[in-house]
């Protein structure tokens, strides 16, 4: 592979919730994703999943617990079995790291579960 | 687990080639490390290796090929069985996903192999 600059690679799309695969690193994804507005509960009951936020604001709200805010050269890891729904306020970029078969709405499916792109 | 701010990671400490786990993902760490002059020769057969450069300059020498530039906020997977010894001509500083099982010499061993350290 080469190298991955983040910038241009953030450049290549608009879309919010549509996670695109940047780099591949054993069996997992090095995905970025663009965020705004409020994304749907779900859990991802096979896995532990990491947010790294690039620019703007995340919000890791909880089920069980206070919201996590999340912000630039921050990341936070929501364990696996956790019920979560992520929420931007602003226009946000974030980084995750997580296995290649993760689906972005774990187990509550819907309108927003999206396929994922390869950026190359 | 709770937010993890990178700068305030970094501050925490000063020694080069001695990477520190900041997160856990699975069975994969989330590890920092500051490095400056040229690492050792090595591979990991197991699994591939990620660096994303946060501040300074990373060059990736490979054995059969080109040196390899990775500059901030871009990152570079080095596949598994591929020979190789980072350098950097300045103090950087970088990210690392992995195994928790790596060892940062790989098959190289020597003095420079570390105790990979929790900063929480």
């Amino acid at each position: 592979m080469s190298v991955v600059n983040l910038a241009a690679m953030l450049a290549r799309f608009d879309e919010n919730w549509s996670p695109k695969r940047i780099a591949r690193l054993n069996d997992y994804d090095v995905r970025i994703v663009k965020v705004h507005g409020e994304f749907t509960w779900h859990t991802h009951e096979e896995t532990d999943e990491l947010f790294f936020v690039l620019d703007g604001e995340l919000i890791v709200q909880l089920r069980d617990g206070d919201d996590v805010v999340v912000h630039p050269q921050e990341l936070y890891v929501v364990p696996r079995g956790v019920e979560h729904c992520p929420r931007a306020d602003v226009k946000t970029s974030i980084l995750l790291f997580e296995p290649s078969s993760v689906v972005n709405t774990g187990d509550a499916g819907g309108d927003l579960t999206a396929v994922v792109e390869t950026l190359d």
